[in-house]
């Protein structure tokens, strides 16, 4: 069954500081060639029938991002690959 | 410049109460077709020069997810494609 995957992301000009945070830890764990690191969030919306972009983006719009500091974007993915699970 | 993205997801098994929430809200928004929402992380690594996925994989592992509870996948994407931003 295909899903719906909607990533928000804080928009560019915004300050995320646990991306920074995050950043800031890298060179504790000896990796020094990162520049930034940007932490959103990403939905996976599994519909009932046929996926509904439109409908997605209306949830999106009105229950997952706040569009005065973030951007979303919507895609479709099969259900296989959304999580190749990670050892 | 390409990044790496990172997607942190909670194992199929772990309940997801966030995305409980949302689904449970979607009825208010006369959206009944949606059978299950889950909520997690999407991390983007910039790098300084190549990206280099085994870093990646080592900073999600580490400092990222919870491999307890969550599974992460890692992909190279354009930078272009990575976030069209969304009116």
């Amino acid at each position: 069954m295909p899903r719906v995957v909607v990533d928000v992301m804080l928009k560019p000009e915004i300050l995320d500081p646990q991306g920074q945070a995050v950043a800031n830890a890298l060179p504790r764990l000896g990796v020094t060639d990162v520049s930034s690191v940007r932490i959103g969030r990403r939905i996976e919306i599994e519909f009932a029938g046929q996926p509904d972009l439109d409908r997605a983006r209306e949830i999106a719009d009105k229950l997952l991002a706040n569009p005065v500091i973030e951007d979303f974007s919507i895609t479709v993915v099969d259900a296989a690959d959304v999580q190749e699970s990670h050892p």
